[in-house]
């Protein structure tokens, strides 16, 4: 016997309830039944996003909905900035040029957040730049990016901020509407507690004016039908109608804890992780701008990353998520975002302790849960 | 968000295949298809048992069999001998008298194992007895009986061995046939990792001739019309279909890990369970005939032990047990038997450890967890 632990930045666990709601029969996509659960699950939608703007609900991976924003809101030719610390600021840019868009690439060392200032030079030297594309959440780097303080560049002018909330949406407080993001994506296996294949993305009026403009060519990413057809509580094309029934029991249950509490409750757990494994002597890869969704943690010397995130899956049951590119091997990744709580995260951090241990290395077996437990306690009454 | 956590000696978790199992449409008891079914499980259950009896699958709890045993073995003014360690021994007395048996008491400490000796001294006293009744696993006190002692001294006599195996059987080696046991009880909801709702009895051929002469009264416990019933692939009365259909796939899990192993990692949980506690400086109930069901450990002095437990299952989402008669409020239970592993009894004493600092114990946090990881490092591969 052997139970399976995901604690992985995505997919994340889907809660009992969802999975159930996900096991009822399908219903036909063009009914009244199903307009009423879309209808229902595009309102819960607005109310994570922090949006009165439309939440549209596509069928693909997040990354779907990241050529969407691209090839929805610019044309061949258009200038962007890209932020570039990690996997998926690379994606953006690489999105951006496939389209014929001329990108300027901030490289940002991967661990660390860009500077606003930064930005805000490129900015001041590139007139024509159209867009800003980052992450909010840098999944492969545990990186939080400063999106208010990047949304604020854009403000006077014709520029739009284009942001992946993939691991921040639902994760972390960003409010939509008041930090004036123009697109805002996010994607179902994170902290909306679901199976990977739907993805979200919502655009501000400014950014809906864009589109207008965008050349790219498109069909299956063409927002403003399916903008057309939600109006009407349906999708342009065939909607993932069991991810959407079990969407709108996880939006519930999100409204039901209040997202001020999940913020909260994402941010605790984050922070035990972090202070378990310092207190371990492991070294951080993000410890100036950590995102609550995920902990990257360095292995330590004379541990092949690759085996050691092996061993905690396939012998402990235990499954993290390792680096990519240059960073495969040198780190794990702990995840606690979405139906993640006090308990998940012991599992994390003991099994990382005996891991350790197995891997030769000196480690003092329940130190590093000692210290979590103490601020894990926050979450419990009184 | 609460996420919740079974640790009580019954009912133990349900894997997720079994539950799947028992979603599928429910099928006629009186069918080839559930025949087929029911077939199997009776074979599997002979393994877990290990026996070549037949085990009878009754739709009643534990205590259903145990009356069945009663009814079916003896007539009213036979003498029995009941071992009364605890709840569950007194349950034994309590159904005996019900039906005009005549109970020789033998009373041992809760939190003790009987003294083979002095049953021995009894049974020598009262020529008469038919039948030692006892637990193997004591659930309310936690101990393991010497059943392989105690059935010894019913060899070569007109008398039996009814043992109470509810959370022994599948827990730990009690090899039916090998030591000689007439009757062996035991029930759905503890290393059977099912819901409640089954009983299993097997008898042995001893047992079987005593049936024939007892005439207690009987109807729906009657088990020579169940054993009957089972050479045809079916029940007197009709089966708990779903929980059966479930058992097949619970126990087909239990042959796939190997009885052998499934022991080993009851006794390796119990072990850490123990040592965990007593690193933490509490008292154990049971500390020199513990069972692997269960681990039964003094509150500390100045806790009230119901709010103690209650706060474990309200607050923090972790379900352990309570004491019962006299040890209400005094003790808790920590079950490590059925679908339970490493990470479960992590989460146990991570949870107590957390629950003792908030009533305001003095606890170093993480101290009985990595006492625990240090044992459990022992079930995974090197």
């Amino acid at each position: 016997m052997r139970k399976k632990y995901l604690l992985a930045p995505g997919p994340t666990p889907v809660p009992e309830s969802v999975l159930l709601a996900m096991a009822q029969p399908v219903v036909h996509h063009r009914t009244p039944q199903f307009s009423e659960v879309f209808k229902e699950t595009a309102e819960l939608l607005k109310y994570v996003f922090q949006t009165k703007e439309d939440v549209l609900i596509l069928a693909s991976s997040g990354t779907g909905a990241m050529e969407g924003a691209v090839v929805n809101l610019f044309s061949p030719g258009d200038e962007v900035i890209v932020i570039n610390g990690g996997k998926f600021g690379e994606r953006w840019g690489k999105i951006s040029e496939s389209y014929g868009l001329k990108v300027h690439w901030i490289n940002v060392e991967w661990g660390r957040a860009v500077d606003p200032e930064t930005v805000k030079d490129v900015l001041a030297k590139n007139q024509n730049v159209r867009g800003i594309l980052c992450q909010a959440s840098e999944t492969s780097t545990t990186v939080l990016h400063p999106v208010k303080e990047l949304a604020e560049l854009t403000r006077e002018r014709d520029c739009i901020i284009v942001v992946d909330g993939i691991t921040a949406v639902g994760v972390v407080d960003i409010p939509m509407d008041r930090w004036g993001i123009d697109v805002l994506v996010s994607g179902s296996q994170k902290a909306f507690m679901l199976p990977p294949g739907l993805a979200f993305i919502s655009l501000s009026e400014k950014a809906w004016r864009f589109c207008d403009d965008a050349r790219c060519p498109k069909f299956y990413f063409d927002l403003k039908k399916e903008r057309k057809n939600l109006a009407r509580h349906t999708t342009a094309y065939t909607p993932a109608v069991s991810l959407i029934t079990g969407l709108r029991e996880a939006l519930a249950l999100i409204k039901e804890e209040g997202l001020e509490n999940v913020f909260a409750r994402h941010a605790r757990l984050a922070r035990a992780t972090r202070e378990a494994m310092k207190a371990l002597g492991l070294k951080l890869l993000a410890p100036e701008n950590p995102s609550p969704a995920a902990t990257g943690v360095y292995v330590p010397d004379g541990i092949d990353g690759g085996k050691f995130v092996k061993y905690l899956r396939d012998d402990m049951g235990v499954t993290l998520a390792g680096g990519q590119d240059h960073l495969k091997g040198r780190i794990f990744r702990i995840a606690h975002l979405g139906y993640i709580d006090t308990f998940d995260i012991i599992i994390a951090i003991s099994a990382v302790e005996m891991a350790l241990k197995r891997f030769g290395h000196k480690v003092e077996l329940g130190r590093g849960v000692g210290t979590a437990q103490e601020i894990l306690l926050e979450g419990f009454e009184t």
